[in-house]
């Protein structure tokens, strides 16, 4: 067993302090002087002709500045969301913005915005699937569906597989299909064959912080500073210098620090902000206010989807039949394709046909959201491995275990699991006191439940920097987004790497005019390529800051060791010098040393897979349907923990986030396409008393030969499985098999009853 | 001769169009929200004793929000000038900061100023050389000479030598001493002894920007960002946190755009500031006025020169005595040592005793101001050679050409020269047409002169790192102040190195959290230390470009080019892929490249002196004293010119600075210490019309094995031989002698005369 120095230790948030102290900037405390706020004029209607907007009142009031509509904006093609820019025409879903009101403050913005008059013509409009796909359904792109925004492909989602090109006059974004084998006589050869259809919500990501946009006229040149809350600096920069036709190295993007992001935050209304910006010649400021956010950001798709297993009486599967249905609102960007690839690759089928559909309607588009597609797919196929463990009489667990994909299994489109832990995360929840005594629970009148799922990893180039500094410190030089608290885990990796104590290890996080690169914060990847990169830059300043030391002392480099900030001849601490003398020979005039500059490039295709199993124990009201989480235990192969203390944090709130999505959350429009839950009032993000009672994690390390360390990506996989595990435990509980999502007291109490619900959720 | 593509061609300065234009901002443009803005109560007295402070009026005044003393400061040794802060219980020049008035504007805090109430005891204070080495001369540091500030040493000034440690209970700072031979002996074998005293005025760096500081305290740290008007950031970060009792990785020195600076902005009053913001707790200014830049800054030291030249009668110099004395004002760091070297070292002189002696009075102390020591020094030497050639009927400049140093001739302290070209300058004067007429000239009323000099060059560790950017540009990333144009010859070297064309270079230049290092800009050092760094980066990076083309297109890395932002392979345009193709490939999801990312770190230990001969072709007014200069022509070795357009702009530039030491610039005391020159009223700057009817340079090119493509520091040398080149042409138009600087027109009446002038100068 490997001895670590600095991984695995538990080491506070190196933000911590700043953000329980309230000092931190995010990008809505940015005052740079004559800044001007900017606010939407929303459309209230989900689908209308814009006839025409006059602007007279709202420009006499006092602040306002300028009122900018699809007029003042460059008549580019919108062939993705952040090009939607405002509405021009034509408005296709309520909150759509149709006008920016900008003004010298937001409350002057906010009374420009209600003088504003828009003339419109309300057409009629498609709101669920069904109603898109019907045969005379208004089309959201009568000219044709635009092309993908490629955002779901930088969030690991893009998984190939066929797709249809249905795009032309009709709602459907694209069709994809994977099959294998025999599908009847798969089923034939099965002695049990469980069908369901399942449906999801739409689910918003619900950051603390809102979207929010600053955009600076750079004094120096023609470009922009744009500072956002954003996850991928570097797609903002080219978003924005796509829009205003300049080149990429005249735009500077900063991400500010992030108050919650999961998915949501790529790119979106800071092209807009920038032409804002550009039309006034001022700095101008857009932060979402909460209705905003919900109204026109862009949450997880709502989904229907139907599966079909069949097994044999030992349990082996024969055959997998699944249509997976995204409603990914007005653009095509809906995770279809990698939540099929987990429908048909979590377990080995031989025989599978996965069908895949993405509708468009009039409701905003979707974005990332922790994991995309994958909760509403393993919702819905833990459901069913449940349904025919049941019905065979099975050992769900056992069952999971005789069909889990193993290391090089074939997946659904191709390609083969690399080393994955998932028969690992399996046999450890297996041990766990609270699956062996299951029974008892069910006794007490309780349901134990469990589910699984894994997250693919994503992979991008990488580089970083290391340098040493006079206090004796160590610099590490990066450009990814600290999110989930990957800076700190920087630290420990890098101290470890060098040969420091991760307190005198500083994380410099540059904008995009740095020196090195880094993927957007998505896809459970920061730590796993931006890690190895670190590891290369300190280990070779480390090299470096041996070289001169050796000559420093007349040693042999390699007779040399780092200890408390001095390099000494190995067990001779007399003979040592500091790490911040070494540092001043290099950073002084007539220095016989280079500076300790480190540099490292990493690149690595393979993606290292990431698997979470949870287990839940439930109470379910009979009276009032109310489900009460008493037991939440969370198993994840997380490669290493390089740092338990965040490791855990993460699986702590993907879990948080998976029991909204099971019980909680939904975003509800009426019948005309207008928003019910436009409000932290009407939608509910679950408060700590509605999470569970109890909650534990149990990491489990199947180390990668990839990440950092043997790191795999921490971030996504612990949302995957909740969801399939409460449903589990209710029909543990109850006998009763829930297939919406969020299972509400009102849902749970229709099924109890066998009744259908009226008014409980709209149709996906 | 190696062909170049970017080398040598005239590249406008990247940074021209936002200062010509207005849109740059300086230090004192920062415009940060809840900024206050500090201002100085100074000393009336040369010395005296502070009794009290009475703030209360001032605190009193609408705006004003803290009046800071000495009492409100760390009690720190004051070691060094920027360790002084405000003048605790003792003021030792006009003019020195006593007290510090932060207010809301600059007007409140002018008006809280003239509130505030000192109680002083004046006390008697020495102000010239011979004042300060009286013996019962009041001390300006009682109780030992501070140590020195490292900052002449920083310059590349720090020469070594013999130092005599006087410094106890005298105003004698240092005193240094280089011998060799017999210098008796010398003297009896000569044919010719000259020996003259000659005097040189404190000068003022006069850049059109003061000094200007603005400190902001760091939200998510208890650090502080100090922008400033600096050539030093490193220098800044590391007096900021001395003063601050904070590591170095606390402090963010960002240098802001220099409005001139020419070696006086290396740290003043940062620590100061810094600590201000800390007393108040929020981010304060301090712009200095012209009259507080020209009382409380930090000009070159005024000085005392003797030198005494033997020669034989075929013009071989035998001996030479030189005493050099500068008065340094209050701290030792005025550079009489490098002075010497020059002195000493200029020619080959067998025997020779040199003595340096620094003297400490109650004047501001001096700080770098190009090619510190070395105008006087040459002014000196320059004047004496002259009159020896004339006193043996020799030709001047053949006199030099038989006695100059050439590579490898020892210098006086120990070191020999490197590669130097001081012959190949003096020979293409030689050639100069206002040379070969120079009868003529002086037949028609003028006078030719010559004069010469030369800069060590610095040395300093430095690294930079290059990157390529998806839309083509090469980027460089580097921390060195952009003076004299340096990041515009970058571009050039950086386009030499990857092969593209210099518009698609784009430098940005870190601040001191950067990865990359590289140490002041001063000593003509940072193209010849950073320049090699960057050509190392960029061909890294070229080398990471070829390499992942030749994969992409399937050739063999040797047999690519990169024509025109493309790569292809070598005469075949069809076959290529554009540099931007090529960094998009490395930055992007599931990307098979790692990021271009070249680094280079660079060091060398050994200098590369540049020289520069000028030729003064004057005209003398018999009846003003007014010497009007028709013809200045400037022949200086630069090694390799870079960008020949800023080459000349620097060789301009500093000859005109030289025309200001050598008829105009004098910081004048009263015999009371009392600054005469406290405007640019009455501190003579010159003028456009002021210089030079007809400027001319020549470039020679001796390349250096050891610069950037063979360049050498080009921005000290041109200043050097003015103030002697003038000289002797005076001496050529009329038969006197001048031996004070300024030579202005009451002087060169007295002059013409004989006659001793009064009040027309004080003592250095």
């Amino acid at each position: 067993m490997t001895e670590f120095s600095a991984i695995g230790q538990r080491m506070r948030l190196v933000d911590g302090q700043p953000k329980i102290t309230g000092q931190i900037r995010y990008a809505a405390d940015l005052n740079i002087p004559g800044l001007l706020h900017a606010r939407f004029v929303t459309s209230p209607h989900a689908h209308a002709t814009i006839k025409s907007i006059d602007a007279e009142a709202a420009l006499a009031l006092p602040g306002v500045v300028a009122v900018l509509t699809a007029q003042d904006m460059p008549d580019i093609l919108p062939t993705n969301r952040q090009r939607l820019l405002l509405a021009r025409e034509r408005a296709i879903f309520v909150g759509q913005p149709v006008a920016l009101v900008v003004a010298e403050s937001e409350a002057a913005a906010q009374d420009g915005v209600e003088q504003v008059m828009v003339d419109y013509e309300a057409l009629p409009a498609a709101l669920t699937i069904d109603e898109a796909l019907a045969t005379d359904a208004p089309l959201v792109w009568p000219n044709g569906v635009p092309g993908e925004s490629g955002e779901a492909a930088a969030h690991g989602a893009d998984v190939g597989g066929e797709e249809g090109s249905a795009r032309k006059s009709s709602n459907v974004a694209s069709r994809s299909h994977f099959n294998k084998g025999d599908l009847a006589a798969g089923f034939a050869e099965a002695d049990v064959v469980v069908e369901r259809i399942f449906t999801t919500a739409m689910v918003h990501q619900s950051p603390l912080e809102t979207h929010a946009t600053v955009v600076q006229i750079d004094p120096l040149t023609n470009g922009v500073t744009v500072y956002s809350s954003t996850q991928a600096p570097y797609h903002v920069r080219k978003q924005v210098a796509d829009v205003l036709g300049m080149e990429e190295s005249d735009i500077r993007s900063v991400s500010t620090p992030l108050g919650g992001a999961f998915g949501g935050k790529f790119v979106l209304y800071e092209p807009l902000v920038a032409l804002a910006a550009k039309a006034v010649n001022r700095s101008v400021s857009l932060v979402l206010t909460r209705q905003e956010e919900l109204l026109a950001s862009n949450p997880a798709p709502s989904g229907r989807i139907r599966v079909k297993l069949g097994a044999k009486r030992d349990g082996s599967f024969t055959a997998l039949e699944a249509e997976i249905v995204f409603n990914g609102g007005c653009y095509p960007s809906s995770p279809v394709g990698i939540a099929m690839v987990l429908t048909g690759s979590l377990y080995q089928v031989p025989n599978f046909e996965l069908n895949g559909l993405e509708v468009l309607t009039f409701k905003p588009s979707s974005g990332a959201y922790r994991a995309p597609g994958i909760p509403q797919a393993s919702f819905a196929l833990e459901s069913v491995v449940d349904e025919v463990a049941n019905q065979l009489g099975l050992d769900p667990l056992e069952l999971r275990l005789k069909n889990a994909s193993k290391s090089g299994d074939p997946m659904v489109h191709g390609e083969n699991w690399a080393s994955i832990g998932m028969i690992e995360v399996l046999k450890t929840l297996q041990q766990h006191p609270a699956w062996q005594n299951r029974a008892a629970a069910q006794a007490a009148g309780r349901g134990v439940g469990i589910g699984i799922g894994g997250w693919p990893g994503g992979v991008e180039p990488a580089s970083a920097a290391c340098t040493l500094e006079r206090d004796g410190t160590v610099h590490v030089h990066l450009s990814s987004v600290d999110m989930s608290g990957t800076n700190t885990g920087f630290a420990l990796i890098a101290a470890e790497a060098f040969g420091v104590s991760p307190d005198k290890v500083r994380i410099i996080t540059g904008d995009t005019n740095g020196a090195v690169y880094a993927g957007a914060a998505g896809g459970s990847k920061i730590t796993y390529t931006v890690g190895p990169a670190v590891i290369q830059a300190a280990e070779e300043a480390r090299k470096h800051v041996l070289s001169i030391a050796a000559e420093l002392i007349e040693a042999d480099p390699a007779d040399l060791e780092i200890v408390n900030g001095r390099v000494q001849v190995k067990g001779a601490p007399d003979s040592g010098i500091s790490l911040g003398d070494i540092a001043g020979k290099t950073m002084q005039f007539g220095g016989k040393y280079a500076p300790v500059f480190g540099h490292g490039r990493h690149v690595d295709t393979t993606r290292s897979p990431g698997f979470c199993a949870q287990l839940a124990e439930v109470e379910v009201d009979q009276e009032t349907g109310d489900v009460r989480v008493h037991k939440l235990v969370i198993v994840q192969d997380v490669g290493r923990a390089i740092n338990p203390a965040t490791v855990e944090g993460q699986m702590m709130g993907g879990a948080m986030q998976g029991l909204g999505w099971a019980l909680y959350e939904r975003t509800e429009y009426d019948s005309y396409g207008q928003l019910l839950t436009a409000s932290w009032m009407d939608y509910t993000v679950p408060h700590i008393h509605q999470g569970a009672l109890e909650m534990e994690t149990v990491i489990v390390e199947v180390p990668t030969d990839h990440g950092p360390f043997g790191a795999r990506g921490v971030g996504e996989p612990p949302i995957i499985p909740t969801a399939g595990a409460v449903a589990n435990a209710i029909a543990h509980a109850t006998g009763t098999r829930l297939t919406d999502l969020p299972m509400t007291p009102p849902r749970v109490l229709a099924a109890l009853s066998r009744k259908p619900v009226d008014g409980n959720g709209s149709a996906p």
